[in-house]
Formats: C-alpha cells, sequence, structure tokens
C-alpha cells in the first residue's frame, strides 16, 4: 500500500521521544529538571518520555507545554507503551552491570525477601525508583533505591 | 582416572553451601541472625555462604564456628569463586522482575548516571545492597537499596 | 567432598514430588480426588505437588497424612520453590500449543485489558486457574479459565 | 527491480491494521463495540484487525464499512495470515506473564487434561477466548476463558 | 533424600525403550515384523515403543507379551509421553534432511493446503504416516506418506 | 554508492515472486492451475514462484507468457536461488506442525530407513512432494506425500 | 527401574570408541595405520572408530580383530549411528577454523557450483575425504581434499 | 543528519559486488574466465568479488578495467573487508552440506592433523582452495582441495 | 510522524563517524596521525572516532577542527555511547582470535590476577590499551597491551 | 557396557588438572612458582595445567616430578586437547570483563592491526601472554601483555 493512503499518519512514541530529546537539548533542562516541574521523579519521567510507561494526562499536557511539543504528543505520551528490549544479554557495559547483579545476587534477594515476606515476589508494576549521589572521598557512588509491592502467591 | 586415586578429594564451594543451609536449617537461625553473629549485612552473607563471594579469613572462621562446620570448610570460603549463573534469562519469577527492571528501567538509570557523574557507570564489584521491608497500609513494600562506586571511563 | 560426610542429606522438592508420583499411583486417587480431599483446587494441588508452589503448613501436613508420606515431607512442601523450565519454547505439544496461544493472542490480550483497567498487567502472581471439561457434540471442549488481579503500573 | 515496475502495489494486512487503528482512534469506538457491531467477540475481532486471523467475507465486509476503509481492505483481512512472533520470550511484562503462566502452569495443565481426557491436546486453532472484568474489592480482576477442541492422538 | 527411601522406583518410558531395543534384538524381529504382530503400522509401532507415543492397553498387553517385558512395562507403555526434543536443530543427516525440506517447503505447503481448504492447518495430533520403498532403476526412493485431520480456523 | 550509480538495476526473486503474486491474484488462477497450465506439479510451480527453486528455460518462459510478465524475468526464475528461512523454529501454526513431526517421528523415520534401506538418508535434493485432499466423513485430510532418493553413505 | 533389570546391558558406539582409544594407545599404532591393516582411508576409519559412521561387516570384524576388541563390539560398529555434536559454533580452534572456511568462503564454492554444474549441491552422504601433508619450505601445508557427488536438484 | 550532509558519500564493499554482477552478466564471463584474466584462481578471485577478501591494487586494477567498473572501485576492492555472515548455522542446502561436515568429520580433522603435525591447526588465514568437476560415470563429483599452513601451538 | 515534522534532525554518533572515516580518506592521515595531532593514544581516537568513547571537549574540538567536520560534530562526539556490538561470537577472523583468546586464556587470567590480587578484577572502564609491532625475523608481531585497575570486590 | 570391561580406564585431562591443584594446594607454591621451576611463564603453565595446552615432554615430565604426580600423567599433559568453553558470553566478572574489551574495542584493534600490516590478523596459535601488577597510588592495575604474530592474508 502506498504510504500516502493513510492520510495522517501517527506519531509514535519514538517519534515523540526524539522530539523530547531534541527539545531538552535545546532547552538545555536535565531530567531532573524537567521531572521537578512536571511534579513526577527523574526515573519515571525520563522512563516515560522514552516510551517505557505511560504518562496521566495532565503529566503528559504538562511536558507538552513545558517543552513546546505538537499537542498530538499529548495522546501519543498517554498511550500504553509496548516494553520491548532488543538484547536478551545487554552489551552496554553500563546496563551490564545491572544485569550482573541481577545473575550474582538474584538468588540471595529471592532467599531474604522469602525469608522476610513469605513466597512471594517484589512487583516490578507497582514499583519506583530513585537514582542520587553518594559523597565519597574514596570516589562518589551511585545510589539505586527501589522499592515493590510485596506481592503474595496465591493457594487457592 | 578411577576417582579413587585422589586420596583427598577437595571440598568445594557448593558442598560448603549444603553443609550451610543444613546447619541453619537445624540451628533455626535466619540469615539476619547469623549476618549479625559474624558482624557483615545480610546479603553479602547469603551471598558468600551460597558461593557467589569470597570471605575474609576471619569472617569464614566465625561462620565455621557459629555453625559447626568442618575445619577443612574455612579455606573454602576464602576461595575467590567462579561466578556463574546457567539461565541468561532467568525463569524464577521472583528473579525474573530484577531481570525486567533492567530490561524496563536500564537506559533510564544510564541516562540519569551519565547526567549527574559523566561516562561511566556503577561498579557492581565496589558495591554493597539492602533489602528491607517498608510498612504499607495497602501492602507491605520490599525495599532494595544498592551503592556502587562511579567508575569514569578512561581517556588517554 | 564426600557426600557422605553431610550426615542428613536434605529430601528435596524433586524427591517428594517422586514419592507423591508413586503414592498416587499405588492409591488410585485421581488429582482432583486429592485437590477434593485437601480442600485445594487441582490446578493449585498438581501445582504444589511437582514441586511449582509452596503449600500452607495445613495443606502439607493434610497432603503428607492422605498418601503416607513420610513427616520429613511437609517442611519439604512448605519451601518456597524455585521455579525453573528447560525449555523457553516447550517441545510437548500439549504444552506448546499453550506457548502458541500466547504467540498468537498475547498482543490481543494486553490491548483488550489495557482498553478495559488502564496501564498494567493481569498478575501471574495473585492468580487462580481451573481446567474442565465441556460437553460438546462436535467433540468436548477443554476449558481453561484464569483470573489474575489487575496491577496498574505506578507513577512516581 | 524499481519499485515503480509493479503498477499495482498490493494492500499488505499491516497496511490496513494501520488503517483500521487509525480509523478507531477517529471513530472513538472500543475493541468491544466494534465486534458488537459486527457480530464478533472482541478477542476475534482485535486478532484478525491486527493480522493474526482470516475474516469471513461478510465479517470483513461489515467491518471495512464500519469503518470507512478503502474497499480493497476486504480482500486483504479474508487472506490467511502467516502468524509471525518476533520475541521467542517476550519481553513486554503484560505479555511475559502469560508466557510465565504457560512455564509455570503448562505441566499442570498438561497432567489435568491427561487425567480427563487421555492423550491429547487442547487445540489452539478450534479454539475461541473471552477477557472480562471481575470486580473484587481487593482489585479488580482480569478474567480469561478459553475452550479449545479436545484432539486426541491418533493410533493407527 | 537417599534414593533408597523409595522403595518402588518407577519404570519409566526410557527403561521400556531400552528393554524392547534389547529384547528386539535378542529376537532378530524387525520394526515391521512387530508391528504386525502387534495389529499396528511400523511408524506408530516405532514412536510408541521409544516414548513418543502412548499404546492403548491392548496394544500395551500384546508387545509385552511378543518381546517377553516385565509385566510393569505395560503401565508404562500406556502413559502419557511428554514429547521433548533436545536439539531445535536436529544434526543427524537424516533428519536434518526433513527439518530441511520442512524450511525450504513450508510455505508451499501452506499456500496450498489455504488454497484447497481454506484457512487452517494439518493436524499433526490426528495424524498417520507410513514410509515405503519405491524401487527406481535409478536408485530406490523412500517413500513418506502422511495424513493429517485438516483443521479450521475458528471465528467467534 | 548512490543507487543511481547502477544503471540497470536487476530485478530480483523476491521482486518476481512479488510480480507473479499480483499477476496470479489479477488472473485468478490457482496453484494448480498454474502448475498444470506450464506442465509440473504444484508444489514445485509455487516453490520456484516464490524463489525456493529454479526454474529450467522452457518452464520460466511458459509461467511468463501465461501471467503477462516482464521478460527480464525469465533469467531472474532460472537462477539458483539461496535458501533462507529466518526462523529456526517456524512460529506460523501451520509450518510449526510440520516441525513438530520432524521432532517426533525423526528418529522413527530414521530407524525405519535403517532397517529398510541400511544406513543412508532419503534426499531433499533429488526429491518430490505432493499435496492432495482425502475425503473423509468426519472432517477431509491433508496428504502429504514425499519421496526422495535413498542416498548411501560411502565407506572408503 | 533398577539398572540391574537389564541382564545385559548394551554397549555404546561410546564404550567401543573408548575401547579403540585404548587399545590403540596400547599397540602403538597410529590412525594411518589402522586404516592401512583394515584396508580403508584414515579419514573414514578414525570417524567410524568414534562413531560417527558405520562399518560394513568384514570392516569392523577386521578392526575388532586387529585391536582385539570384545566380540560384541563388531555388531556396535556395524550400528548406523545418530550423528550429534553438541556445539552449532565449534570452539576449538582447530575444528572453528574449518567452521571459518564454510562461512568465509561458503558462497563461493556455491557461486561456483552452481556455475560448473547447475543448481544443485556436492553430497556430503556420497562423500570422500583425504588429509595430507605438503612439504613446504615457509612452513608444512595441510592439504585437504574431499569430493562429494553433484546431486542436481529434481522439477517436478 | 541529513544524508545530503555527506557531500561523497562513499562507496561500498556491496555496493561494488553488485556492480561486478550486473557487469559479469552483461559480459558473459564466467567466474574462471574472470579469474584467468586477472591472473588468479576462481575461489579466491569470486570472494574478493564478493567482499570477502581485500585485493592487491594491480589486481584490483586489472578487473576494474576488464568490467569497465568505476575508477572508485579500485581503492573499494583493495579495501580489508569485515567478514560477516548473518546465519551462524546456513541455511542452504549447498552450504549447509559444508558446515555438516564440519560437525561431522571436524573432530576426524583434528586427530589426523594433531597425529602428522602435533598440536596445533590449519590455518584459514594462508589458506588457499579450488573447486574442480570430476568427471564419473555414476555421476560427475565435485571436488574441493583446499590448503592451509600448518600452524603449532606456541609454549612460552 | 512525518520524518519533516522535526526541523532539526539529530546528528548521530553514526553520522559523525562516517563523516570522520570520509575526511581521513581525503586527509590521507593514518589513525596514527590523528591521534597524535590532538595528543591522545591511537586506540582510544579510533574508539572515541567510531563512537565507542565519548571525547572531552577539547579533544573534540581539536578533532573537528583537524578534519574539518561541521561544529555540530563536537557535542555528538562528547556524548555518552550506548556500546552496543551485534555478534555475541564475532564472526570477523581478526576480531573472532580475540574472542578465541578470552576463551582459551580467560580462566587462566582469572587465576592469575586472583593469586597476584586477591578476589576482583581488571577495570574495562578504567582501562587503557596500544598497539605495536614487534619485528620478528620468522614474522612480525602484534603486540597489545592493555591495563586495567584492579578492583577488589566489596565485603559489607 | 559395564565399566568394568575397560580394565585401563584412562586418565584425562580434567582428571590431571584436579590432581594438579590439589597437589599445589599442599605444595603452598603459587602459579608463578611452578612456571619458574619449570622454566616457563605462567600464563603458559596454568594454561596447561587446567588442559587447554598440551606440554612437551621435557616439561610435562619436570611438573609430574614438581609436584610427584602419578607417571601416567605425563603422557595426559603430553596430549593435544580439544579447548572447549561452555558460555558463549562468560558469566563470570573477572571473564567477562575481558569479552567487554573485545566487543568493545575488537573493531579498533582490527583497524589498527590492517593500517599498520596489512589485511591479516593476529594468531591466538603462535601468540604468548604475560599478566603483571603495575604499582599505582591511585590503585594498582593489571597489565595484560600479549603478541601474536601477524598473519597476512593469502591471495591465490
Amino acid at each position: 500500500m502506498n504510504k500516502m493512503m493513510t492520510a495522517e499518519p501517527m506519531m509514535t512514541k519514538d517519534d515523540v521521544a526524539a522530539l523530547i530529546l531534541a527539545a531538552k537539548k535545546q532547552s538545555g533542562l536535565s531530567w531532573a529538571e524537567i521531572a521537578d516541574k512536571i511534579g513526577m521523579s527523574p526515573v519515571w519521567t525520563h522512563s516515560a518520555c522514552v516510551g517505557m510507561n505511560s504518562m496521566p494526562a495532565d503529566k503528559a499536557q504538562a511536558l507538552v507545554s513545558l517543552l513546546g511539543l505538537p499537542a498530538e504528543a499529548t495522546g501519543v505520551l498517554e498511550e500504553c507503551p509496548t516494553k520491548v528490549w532488543a538484547q536478551s544479554i545487554p552489551t552496554d557495559p553500563c546496563i551490564y552491570r545491572l544485569y550482573e547483579i541481577v545473575g550474582v545476587y538474584g538468588p540471595t534477594i529471592k532467599a531474604l525477601i522469602h525469608e522476610e515476606f513469605g513466597d512471594g515476589i517484589m512487583s516490578a508494576i507497582d514499583f519506583d525508583m530513585s537514582i542520587t549521589r553518594i559523597p565519597n572521598p574514596k570516589g562518589d557512588r551511585v545510589k539505586l533505591e527501589m522499592t515493590g509491592k510485596f506481592l503474595g502467591y496465591n493457594a487457592w
């Protein structure tokens, strides 16, 4: 089918992410500043901007205003994303280290959750995360804090 | 070669882990209590007990005394482990959720580290982690906190 | 290490599953009958018996009594399992068809959940399932019913 | 070959799916409403619209009329699709949970089908499915119901 | 658990297959002769003997009598097998050629089934197959014939 | 390099396949009718048309005349194809069932070929196949017949 | 099943290969000498000894006599092997280099076979190979020569 | 970045390969004839033309003159290629047979090289190959001859 | 979304790499010369030019001046790259040999690091490398030297 | 076959490696000391001891004497190993970092080798390596030095 047939090609989350990155560069705002201005956390804000989370209508509207995005972007930011990652084992060193932590400490986290809470998991849906800098004379540290609701297995 | 040829078959980290799990069960101690008695954190203690980290000599000795393990176990606990995990994508739901978090939030963590620290990574070697329960009326939450030294890329 | 060193080799979930299958065969009981006698559903009962779920203490005790299992089995049935499946794409035709349904209808299920509930998932933890026979003149049908709690994504 | 050589580029199922999504957005209809208007179920309707099932001629015609699609779309909706999914293990959390259910409960479903019906499978071809919301004070639940014809293995 | 705990280790399909192969060797019977004596086809008979299909009770009994297998084997032959193959791409040249035929002619078979029958598949469950030798002056040929019930997709 | 540099972009097998599919649709001919008109079988004809086999010059010429393809297509149909399939395990249910048959019955086919012919294989090169409908009151059946030359292993 | 139940455990090709390697070591014979004594080539002889080819009865008998193997080995050497290799990409450098040659020169070999013979393949079944040393002042060279029957694609 | 920014888009090895194939078709020359005219072997010539080897300057010049390629192609033919093949297991039957030979005979080739030369490999870099037709009344044979320098492992 | 919507398409690291390669070709400079002129090492310089490392602002500026790149390239060279490699096992022989060295000598390097430094790793972040030619009458040698900071595991 | 049939089970490289590790532990010698006493480098010595390289007869004899190994070990150390690594992507962090270096810097090493030497590779066979500690006030560094013969591609 000729692409021209679709009179109104729909904007995708990738399109909006590209617009946001360009507008952010031009504005000189950091992710922390953008997050602050729309009243959300930096982790969630970045994630929703690059298309890995959906925005509530008011937050989408606030972001579109802040960065001067086209109005159509509001609806796109509100859509439920399909979360896809192409590399089952990430190659980028910064992301791989996180994967390695899951490989090394995954069974430990599982054992300690079970001991404390019983059989179940930490939710990755009812979940939040923050990243902060911890000053340290031997070299500053990255601190990741995440909490997820404990979900116990159902027996029926 | 007949296995009997090796007069002194060496104890492995897997052997010691099995001994620890059996002794722990018999003693009724939790991981938190064991960790407390040897003066270390629960995450590190469990990890070293199941063979994913090496113990300093004094900690290995303290653990062997606490759980009444054979003396040979001390040296085994001190050995540098070869960290192996068999499933590149974990199937256990409790561990998979951690993998999913890396897939969904990995690029976000990377972007925020770069914005705050510059090009580099959070070390998974000079690293620590804790797990705590956060009481919550809507259901208690699991809190994971991890810090790793920021390592900046070298330019030469 | 000589295996004989561990005076009390611990019973595993696999050991208990083998004992249950042998006792079930001898008893002539069906899964539905076993489930009924311990007051649980057949799906959950089978799953916990083969080591894919943990049993509450009273249910473990009831099962051990019913099938005449060794007392040690009670504790093993209560342990939190590590859920592992070896084939990322199952080969058995009966299980593969379920995998195929996920491949074909997964995006459809996702779209309809999002339309009805908003961004989120059906929990596989707070979850239950039943299997029933639907008589049909053209050939009886298998009916699978599953419900899982809707979990909405957190925005923070 | 110059693409211009093919005087009449054929519309594909992907093209039609894109047209349907755009028309659906503009019309403000839900999948349930579209399904209702063409007299089919929401699951099947969505699946056929995104190209994972073929439509009988009258249903294709009804859909084309309802959404004002080009006439050529009718034939495309009737074509037998080639069902392809790119990720053998899905990453999207909503779809992954379904995959996880197959991994955890697949052997249980198999055992219970065999006990009830004998050796065979639940068909994924002579198959139907529905998705409904189950109100629940602790949080509403997603209910998936599917039935498939039991197919017994042939012995010859 | 000490293996000795299970007083009655259960015979598996692999055990029975090994017993059958040994008895067949000793008896000098071909698969065709064994199949003939139990009144079934060679393909199905071999498949059930090596544990890829389940036998009706009378056929299992006939086979056990014919080859002088232990009585316990009858029940094992009747069990529903879990069909597992380890190599997603077979390496043995005789089996690989079949895989190659699926790769080369799969889309062609699909197209011709659709043209003749409409949207659907050839069942691999309600299925049979035979293998015969076709004499040919340029070299005899192997003939594979298989029929499977056409299953049309359900629209609901 | 600018694509315009190649004054005469060569037509590929994919281009010709697309032209054939469009011309076939317009002509209303079935694969069986096309095959009949060029004096070949439907399986081979479809396979060569979609680029998985090469055509002898007279057959290529006959096809080009029949469907009114550009003259350049004749040479393309005669070229030796590179046979590529992207999915090592096919997802389309119609093709997957064939893959499943190879997994389940591959070792059986191998055993029966060896018993009848000795060590060797059924050729997938000196090979032919037909697909026919077998009327059956319980539902018509798809019949696949294939013959391949037996090739015995060389000992040297 | 208790392993003791099978009164006569069957010798496998792996067992025979191990016996041959031990006998070869003790005898001090090279593969070339063994091959020469049974009147076959070194490549084929080694391949059949390690279980990747089947031996004609007279050659199996000759080998058993030469190396003083148990009589039962004769039949095992005659059996049709199932050819399995575990690493789809070999790691051993000596074997990997052959894999690399296929990757680098495979399309070239294909093109030149097609130009010389038409559409078809070099058989890996009706096949032979030799390995010789080519003296060379810059360092001796390994020479591999292989011939396989050209098999032309069938058109039907 | 707009592609137009790069004023001089560089010709790639793929571009040159396409030009060569088109020029070869027009010229009617075979690979053997092209190779002969530039004074090299057919295997190497084809390999360098399709971008899997680099050409010495004089050979590149000779080829460009022979086929009337643009002058820029000379430098491209001289570049060191990055050798990439996309399928770790090739699907094309002509190339797969070579892969199969490595799987079946790889350990044999390794054993015979070690017996003749000691520990080391046949180089795939200091390497050459030829392909010839061997007339044979039972069907002509393809002969592949390859020699590679023996490289012994270094001990240091 | 229409691509034209983004008024200022952002230059990517791939775009800049292509510009650098073109400018380098035109300038006739070697990597060693470019590195020398910006006061960095050849390994780091190449790596940063092809987008696998980020440049400090002054080095980016120096490179842009040296090669006459557009000003926009400066900022792109300073960006933190996402390091991606597509082939988990590289096919190019020059790169594969490095992979092979890791496979063969990885456990040896690990053992010697542990013996010398204790439990930990050689950093791949605080890391440098050089490549030099070692003249040798038997054939010159490539020398790779790399140093990385030893990072000891944290115990907490 | 009953294992007892092989009167003289052969010692394998794994057996010898286990004996060496036990003897090394008992002797208190480091790898550097063992290497020094047999007049070889630590990297090569460790590699040959764990079965990834073959030892010349005199070195094998020296090692056997030094560590008091059984005489049979000498021959085993001289055998040509089959180099196998199980993880195509290593999980151990110390080894993974080396893999990461190949991924990040592989194309750079390739480019610089080509610029300096022309088309070819660094041999991994005619190869040596050393590991040393570089004192550094900011933390000592691990230095890896490796040299391999440059092997230029053959044109023929």
